[in-house]
């Protein structure tokens, strides 16, 4: 049996989930008003979870016993927390808080430091950059896949009222040669800047698209290497100044996923935005880090979304969480907490390298409200699955362009779904007909904010980084690294091969798995319809 | 207990789900090429499925069993299906599938035939309608929401390639004020074309963004009857010559989320990519809708389809269901089907207003590949939990714009990617780094096409559309109603009616629970930071 199980803590907890309480006997306003826990810019507003207070107890003893908050102290420290004993592993400290920790009360310890002076130069780096070639570009394609690509453009939609006049953003992630095609068909590369982003230098997906525009780039007699710019490891194969304008730099203790707020989201953001606001988004995030690591138990909001996700995942078995931001503005956060979530916490064996035998990471998925109210919350209501929800809110719009119609505004319309789909589904319905009838009971909670801003947004990104690394610390796990994603990347290269050979007519080692499906394909490809 | 439990199928099938097959043993060349089946567009692969020509057997006696055909049959002829015995409930017919029965092998059955001599009158009042507008808009603004907006914004957006020179397309959905508002600062509204879908003709969301358009039009000194068109029921409270450029009918036979072929998507694609190209769209929809009708079980693809996702969800355990297109131009297709699916089949109630005491629809999510190998596919290949795969794959580039580089084109690469992704699935790795183990057996299967064109979107559209009608015959649910999104209107309008009261300083009925809400938001938003 896991160390988890051992504990003391999920022992008291599972046998409190035999019995649960029943949102519907016990939402009140007092219950509203009383379960919630707020710090200058969120109030997490929980009383529409499935949690009472002998539950928040044990949660909390849960906490103390993993050491949840010295872990977070250790992490921001700059403690190796990526790695696994006892076997080969990444080993690395996991500093993506040091990339923003460049305001007041700065780490001291040692590690932490140098991230965090390292950040400040090539902030400083960027700023200059961004100062010289201000009026040069007006369009800028950020090529990069995965936290390269899904942080980056999330921040980047959600803030599209604080752009720049005149400057533009484009995004290609995808290896499909339609994405970096449609993409290319729409900008004057003229005026566009270029920024390849690859820790390694080695991505298969970025390398390709980089090839793609600057073969694009040629043939339009334009030289390359005034256009680009790379955002990579020091002396890795792409920090070359005679292939790029600047290089900017990424180190390994910043893993892809929790790497918006370094270089990899902020020359995007600098060039979108201006240098000012980009420094909004690292204070707020470095605001919420602060937050997270001094911030009592009790009051700490990611480590209280934390637990009730726990409790949801672990005791009364929810398999999914859906986020559902009220906000237009971010249609694609969603995606990249997907990202954050799933890969960091998506994984079968603890820090000490053994099989697990309790669940991980749930599936995480969503899109804003209220669309989602008329497309997928009918299962939500009604489906035979418990799916647990996270809404995002704010109190004001972003543009403050807003109209009374029917006398309420549009802003007051969407807050006011917000607020009756928390209550329907802790409540539901009781009816004669069975197909109006709601079992209700069904748990959710509420991120509020006042204002989607530059600060807020940040400290949102933050919160929900430290929400994620409190559960792996939690359930002992390493979420820091990936070594899931690896072997699709051997097979495919092995069929990457055999598309060469079929190409140049040698014949090689022969994958006979993979060499199928390519026949196949080669038929399917020779039928014509109509 | 309910009917599907005492199905002797059902019965077989839980008794093969105890011992299913383990595809690492199984997995072989031969089997990927024994288990598909293809007609003249698509080729479903589904060797990677955790299938046996028992449970195969088993499965196809449960669509006999269950007359999935006949009431395939059925719904294509206008037979009332959406309908629950011995309750108050729509009683309506289902016959999205006449909205495309405009060419060869009409149905003959009454009620069919009358809703596609509607659909052919529609289609030639938009052909009418395109050549006598086509030189005065530039752009078109589609105002929905939920079916009126997923479905026809995935179409859209997947067939970029093909949308006319000049012509610019662009979606309000959202209640949140910043989604008008971004848009509408986008646009020039002297030359746009606005096009409210809305069914009822009362719709909160899109007659409020209808509002906020046609405000913004006059305070341009516009006049918003010269730019709006109507897709609506006839005689509506949207039906009204005084204040639309002209009205497009739609049907309460067609359900918001199966209308994207109907006027709801039909106006917007035919103003995007002409006449002739949604035709083709229509064209392909309805090729489909025959095989579905008439092919022999064996070879029905969305019918085989439907089988395999109820084997992976009753009898394997699975609740969710990933679907991922290897094809960036279908990036927003998994948001459409997500409504599709989960809004037709997460019931609780079957066809009889019994409770169902097994599992109905799953959560259906997605993001388009290689994107999503980069994000969420660490929990796919190495999580606690198993998530089945529906993958879609294209032979060739939409576009065909792609270069070779290092040996392989783009289109080659993304192949390899989506091969590697099944194979790795099915065989996993073993390894003595636990870290490196991979415990394989996860089932997929590949729906692979030749190129992704209107005629194959048009097809794909109702592969999927069919997949979730065979499911819910089966579960013997209806698909077709959504009272589950009832309970939210009627509180979000309790809750509107306290904004409003705040505003007048009248006092009303008081609704505590949502009060409550209210002065925390109240509170939160005079909160200053910084």
């Amino acid at each position: 049996m896991s160390q988890f199980k051992h504990l003391h803590a999920v022992q008291k907890l599972r046998d409190l989930a035999a019995k649960p309480i029943d949102l519907r006997s016990v939402l009140a306003p007092e219950r509203i008003e009383s379960y919630l826990v707020d710090n200058e810019l969120f109030t997490l507003l929980y009383g529409t979870e499935r949690v009472d207070e002998p539950a928040l107890d044990a949660l909390f003893e849960l906490a103390e016993e993993t050491q949840a908050l010295e872990k977070m102290a250790a992490m921001q420290s700059g403690a190796i927390l990526n790695k696994i004993e006892g076997i080969e592993s990444e080993n690395r400290s996991v500093l993506h808080t040091a990339m923003r920790d460049v305001f007041q009360d700065r780490q001291t310890a040692k590690n932490a430091r140098a991230a965090s002076d390292g950040s400040l130069a090539e902030l400083n780096k960027l700023k200059k950059f961004l100062s010289d070639n201000s009026d040069r570009f007006t369009d800028l394609i950020q090529i990069g896949i995965g936290g390269s690509d899904l942080g980056p453009r999330a921040l980047c939609l959600a803030l599209q009222p604080f752009h720049r006049k005149g400057k533009k953003i484009h995004f290609i992630s995808n290896v499909d040669p339609d994405d970096a095609s449609a993409v290319l068909d729409s900008v004057d590369l003229k005026r566009t800047l270029a920024v390849v982003v690859s820790k390694s230098g080695s991505t298969l997906e970025t390398l390709t698209n980089e090839e793609f525009v600057r073969s694009r780039m040629k043939s339009l007699g334009l030289n390359p290497s005034e256009h680009f710019v790379a955002v990579t490891g020091e002396k890795s194969p792409m920090d070359d100044p005679a292939r790029y304008l600047a290089s900017f730099y990424m180190w390994d203790f910043v893993g892809g996923r929790y790497s918006a707020t370094s270089m990899v989201g902020a020359v995007m953001l600098g060039f979108a935005l201006g240098y000012e606001q980009l420094e909004q988004i690292l204070r707020g995030a470095h605001a919420m880090d602060l937050h997270a690591l001094t911030a009592d138990p009790r009051k700490n909001l990611p480590l209280i979304s934390a637990l009730l996700g726990i409790w949801n995942r672990n005791f009364l078995g929810y398999p999914t969480v859906a986020i559902i931001p009220y906000s237009q503005a971010l249609h694609r956060f969603p995606a990249h907490l997907q990202q954050l979530d799933m890969e960091s916490n998506g994984k079968h064996i603890d820090k000490r390298g053994a099989l697990v035998d309790f669940s991980t990471g749930p599936v995480i998925w969503g899109e804003p409200g209220t669309n989602g109210q008329h497309s997928f919350y009918q299962l939500i209501h009604q489906g035979t699955d418990i799916i647990p929800l996270e809404f995002i809110g704010f109190c004001q719009s972003q543009r403050q362009d807003d109209l009374d119609i029917h006398g309420t505004l549009s802003q007051e319309k969407l807050l006011a779904n917000l607020f009756a789909q928390t209550i329907a589904l802790a409540v539901g319905q009781a009816s004669q007909n069975p197909n109006k009838n709601f079992s209700g009971n069904r748990p959710s909670r509420i991120l509020l904010a006042k204002k989607l801003d530059p600060y807020t947004l940040g400290a949102l990104l933050s919160y929900y980084e430290h929400k994620v690394a409190f559960q792996g610390f939690i359930w002992n796990i390493n979420s820091f690294d990936q070594e899931g994603v690896q072997l699709g990347k051997v097979l495919a290269g092995k069929i990457l091969d055999l598309f060469k050979e079929k190409r140049s007519g040698k014949k090689g080692d022969g994958f006979a798995l993979g060499d199928c499906f390519l026949r196949l394909c080669a038929d399917r490809s020779r039928c014509n319809h109509k």
